[in-house]
């Protein structure tokens, strides 16, 4: 029994010695290593390369170091058999939960549109909004959407959820499916997405869609660059349906320089840095999945083939 | 009996059909306009223009439209024996503490620097700060003090304050006077200013004092551009001993377009534009000390002539 690494940023060492650190006894191998590949009987992977998955004969879990697993079913060649289990971390959430409160106040409080002024030597005072007049809209009420729209009410907004199927979430008004969507839409000031990316999801952040909440309504995409289709945001920028957008992810990252929204006045970047795995937090994860796996019991936070999160 | 209301911005006709819409038998003067000065018993002012408070024979009360009075202490031929009120604003203080919620998460969560990235097309991500980690250090626990201290609080940062004399408030760690000052300051990450100007406070936020804060804190400024010694804070921006600062308030507003702050990256610049009187809430108390004063009750809100606040 053993552990591969497999992803292509600069964090194999840090994540192989986080395992490491916490349980000596395991065996942790990088994929750029020599290693004995019918030992491995779990692959801890982010953004692997396609393909990279293949070749381990005793593979009996995919865990992905991240909340998402969008990535590994666009590999067409990953072992389908294999379950794969997702990290459920309270940290990555409550990371989020913060991200999106700072850039909902930062919004509100006209903190960019200042910035703006400043560089340009404008002094233009505009009126804010405050918390409890603000409605903001979550999409996707999953444990980061769940735990966002638990402390924005706290904090005093009106928070309003959307889902797939019904969730009841307390000082939250929730919406569910298909039907109930375009009532959330037009009474949501602020939206933000925070649905999984399936096949079903897939652009659903698009004209038809985003035309629905009130003018001067902005976005926050904090889920995947594939929830949105970039050139119907840019038109509802342009014709001033929508205020503004806070993007931290895109189709591909990082965004090529070429891409509009890098020049876009009404566009916000962050470089998909919401929310980052934390090791110490979730090496016993994925650790406790590891012998769960030598004991032949059940494995924890295993995702759902069929809906694909 | 009547109220004049001088002010040099925009607002003088909001102001007078405010007061005249929540009690229309009120008689309600522009300083602009002719009008009977020795009818005159308050004047309702806000940043008024030096000399404008004289020959009014019959004044019995000076109103600031503001929570501020600092301006009228500025003013040497101000009639010195007419009482000063000032606005006590619930609505006052909640916007400040939303304003510097909003000030202190864009700077944890780099929101600025990114928007800085982005002009620059660069894709660079930074470790962020969570609240939990964050320490913010309140000067001055008036009522906007207090209560911006009691919400960050709440919202989990780890807060303190700092006043001239000691006071209590849950969950906040309190320091008092010059001798526990030092200490307040070498623990504080994000120095909020909130005090009121006097003699005394006039360039508080100096070079020694902002020196003693730990490396790479922060100023957020919302009190009086006469708290700070601009020059001072340059220095330590420049040198890295300050991560940035965020103004709201200057010695001369707008700043002119000379000034070094326009054109600093490490400045965030907001227009004096935390928190705005909102009429609907101000103008209740302005119409009650009117009617104390006809019928010669103690006026509330009544600031200490010696403290100067």
């Amino acid at each position: 029994m053993a552990i591969v690494i497999i992803r292509q940023d600069q964090k194999i060492a840090l994540w192989k010695n986080a395992l490491l650190n916490a349980d000596s006894s395991l065996k942790v191998y990088s994929y750029l290593e020599e290693h004995p590949k019918e030992e491995i009987t779990m692959a801890v992977i982010w953004k692997h390369p396609a393909g990279s998955l293949k070749g381990y004969p005793n593979l009996k879990c995919i865990a992905s170091a991240g909340a998402g697993v969008d990535y590994i079913f666009e590999d067409p060649t990953r072992p389908r058999h294999i379950p794969i289990t997702r990290i459920v971390d309270p940290l990555l959430a409550s990371d989020m939960s913060e991200h999106v409160l700072a850039v909902i106040l930062a919004h509100i409080k006209n903190l960019n549109l200042y910035k703006q002024q400043q560089v340009a030597n404008l002094w233009q005072p505009v009126e804010y909004t405050r918390i409890k007049d603000t409605t903001v809209g979550i999409l996707g009420l999953g444990e980061l959407g769940a735990l966002t729209a638990k402390d924005l009410a706290k904090v005093g907004f009106k928070v309003q959820g959307w889902s797939r199927g019904r969730k009841t979430i307390d000082h939250v008004t929730t919406y569910a499916g298909k039907d109930e969507l375009n009532v959330f839409l037009t009474s949501t000031q602020l939206l933000v997405c925070l649905l999984p990316l399936t096949p079903e999801t897939e652009g659903f952040l698009n004209k038809s869609l985003l035309e629905q909440l009130p003018k001067g309504a902005y976005l926050i995409n904090v889920a995947r660059g594939g929830h949105l289709v970039d050139g119907d945001l840019l038109i509802l920028l342009d014709n001033g349906h929508l205020s503004g957008a806070c993007l931290d992810v895109y189709h591909k990252e990082p965004l090529p320089t070429a891409h509009p929204f890098w020049d876009h006045k009404k566009v916000h970047m962050t470089p998909h840095y919401a929310s980052v795995s934390d090791t110490d937090s979730v090496v016993p994860q994925l650790i406790e999945n590891y012998y769960r796996l030598e004991n032949g019991e059940e494995l924890k936070n295993k995702i759902d083939m069929d809906k694909g999160y």
